[in-house]
């Protein structure tokens, strides 16, 4: 396979796609709050959403949209209003966005997918939604700077952007992933709504597609916490315009391994990104687990080490705490043997090791210490008890989480 | 049935029973550190105990001496060190103790419980622990006093005593239940053990006692969290002594209907001050679900609820954010109608609600507002959808709770 370049923190423009953003009111001084993801050809599409029973009717709506299997055009986010738990009359505006942004474009009602985040159980000022959208213009030309604008757009109270570019080639044709996400703050602060978008100008089915996303999102996605509380609006949505040229790839050829493995350092990307931001974050936390029984053991326990409000303080506060580590993989309802457990910091050299076979070890105090202090902490665990792996990716809990979500008002 | 007599934060002496405190220089300043819980006859026993994978010694001995089904005489405490993750050694020191005990006391190694709380991986002081054993004599009466200090021995950075006692009569026959707890905080804060004692002079089979314990444990001590750490030493252990000179009381009898609402009522209170002396916390939450389909369903909506950080983090800040609390209950994995969903707050008058049938509703602000400045709060949950109910306890997260937790090093 030939090499994959990704380019962190930077947008290269998959062919055929232009983005732009524009403001609509919805946040403080007039700041772009609608973004726009735009293909210029039919596009094949895949989505995960949230798994929660109280969803937003944007989500209900993009599933059924891909759930039909006709190609899209464009998606349309807005920021700082959830337009959840806002009744009939919500669903009603989610319908009426993308009916004013499809006569705005010239394509179908049914070629646009809607996205929103923000304070939940507000009704959307629709007249002023409806003036900025009749004022937008595309570019005329594919720009870095309108996918840039849009990717600032969809933020809230993300404190950093999160855009990341992958580069191969298929077949001799150069394909272009780019993804931009949204992660863990509102103006409005009332859960940490996930967001992540991602074009490419790649030539795949919509099925295969669909499976690849689905099976990238479980192990990079649905693997970062940042405080527990799943959002009513999370998802993630893919567009592949085929504009690269290449033959539509085969699943199980090298060309489509290549894809799948450009897509989850995509993915890898933005989900360490959004952890890292995650509300009052000092820290970016990774549990690596290995030597599990199964994947699904080690995924588990890697999740409870990551999402335990007791090792995240800890982390935050620098202490060395193995005890509240090996007591989270305790209740993590995983299948694993207390008597095989080492656990390391940054990746298991041995003067890191804290706890080996299930007892106490003495570790190097001082260049433990040293590890505390850096800004990526990797929590390695081995379970000596198979071989199966998986990885987590989470943030401290500090003072600022608490203020951020305790001082706001309603 | 007559009346049950529930004396809250008060001990009143079951019959037969001693108990006292000790130091063995686990704690600072050598404040005691263990405590003694004896009968004077044999006793009926049950327990329950943690979840979690990972277990102190003293939980597993326990419960297999529970499955023998001998009477019990006693139960040990520590406090200051889990004696949790000391591999074989921790294991012998466990038993060690319970001999000792047993010498000291004139009685059985295996009628002797015990139950260790502090930090994890750490050896036990034993010379310490055996001499002070030695030197330990029990009252040569019953005193409310020795019962008080017990009760404060098990605690660690709790900041309040939790002890009840509820009284009510079987066949004429004057019977008394008393329970102590240790809640969320520790010297060496690793995790939030919780510990419940729980003494009564009724007569009863030790079969029928450890069904209702388990059953009022699942409704109670079950049903609340701090910060969703399960502790590898959790435990609640009953005896049952029989010096109430009852008939032994038969299960769907009315009185056994009368003992097992007396026990409830000691279990809700405990329950409820464990949760309200939650580590940083500055007030009680009850989530209370009514309408439900299941009393699983309800169960796991009131669970949900009280554990979201974010929900917790609101009622720190005083912000009647209901967002949060219709996200949590969506993402519980309990079945239900999102359209049917009604909130409210204290018990549900009608100016309190926030969310009718699934759609914002206007509250009285200044009414609300006030509410949210009380000590104990009920967010009132209707999902009319069904007749089922349960009731869950938390507290919320503070800057406190970060700082106890954080500010401890190793």
């Amino acid at each position: 396979m030939n090499k994959i370049l990704l380019e962190k923190n930077k947008i290269l423009l998959p062919r055929g796609f232009k983005a732009d953003s524009f403001s609509a009111g919805l946040k403080k001084n007039n700041a772009p709050d609608m973004a726009v993801i735009f293909s210029t050809v039919d596009s094949a599409v895949a989505g995960t959403f949230t798994t929660n029973k109280v969803r937003a009717s944007c989500v209900s709506r993009n599933e059924k949209l891909i759930k039909q299997s006709d190609p899209m055009r464009c998606i349309i986010v807005n920021s700082g209003n959830a337009n959840a738990c806002t009744g009939i009359e919500g669903s009603k505006d989610n319908i009426r966005i993308a009916e004013c942004v499809a006569k705005q474009l010239g394509i179908e009602t049914d070629q646009v997918f809607t996205a929103s985040t923000g304070v939940i159980g507000v009704e959307l000022p629709m007249p002023e939604i409806e003036k900025a959208i009749k004022s937008f213009t595309l570019p005329d030309a594919p720009s870095i700077e309108g996918f840039e604008r849009a990717s600032r757009a969809i933020l809230t109270t993300d404190l950093s952007e999160k855009k990341v570019t992958a580069k191969f080639t298929v077949q001799g044709k150069e394909v272009t992933i780019t993804g931009m996400a949204k992660g863990s703050g509102m103006i409005h602060p009332n859960m940490a709504t996930m967001l992540a978008f991602i074009t490419t100008d790649l030539a795949i089915s919509q099925s295969l597609l669909m499976s690849v996303l689905q099976e990238t999102v479980e192990d990079t996605f649905n693997m970062i916490s940042v405080d527990g509380d799943t959002s009513t609006n999370d998802m993630v949505l893919m567009m592949a315009n085929g504009m690269a040229k290449n033959n539509p790839v085969q699943s199980s050829s090298d060309d489509f391994r290549q894809f799948k493995k450009a897509l989850k350092q995509v993915c890898v990307y933005l989900a360490q990104s959004i952890a890292a931001d995650g509300e009052g974050a000092t820290k970016l936390l990774e549990a690596e687990v290995n030597g599990a029984k199964s994947v699904g053991d080690a995924k588990k326990i890697a999740k409870a080490v990551i999402s335990s409000n007791l090792v995240k303080t800890a982390f935050f506060g620098m202490d060395p705490n193995w005890g509240r580590i090996i007591a989270a993989i305790g209740y993590s309802g995983a299948n694993f043997n207390p008597d095989t457990v080492s656990i390391y910091f940054q990746g298991a050299p041995g003067y890191s090791c804290l706890m080996d076979h299930g007892t106490p070890h003495d570790y190097d105090r001082e260049t433990v210490m040293g590890i505390l202090k850096e800004k990526k902490i990797i929590i390695t665990i081995n379970l000596n008890d198979g071989n199966s792996s998986a990885v987590a990716w989470g943030c401290d809990l500090s003072y600022d989480y608490v203020k951020i979500n305790a001082e706001y008002t309603t």
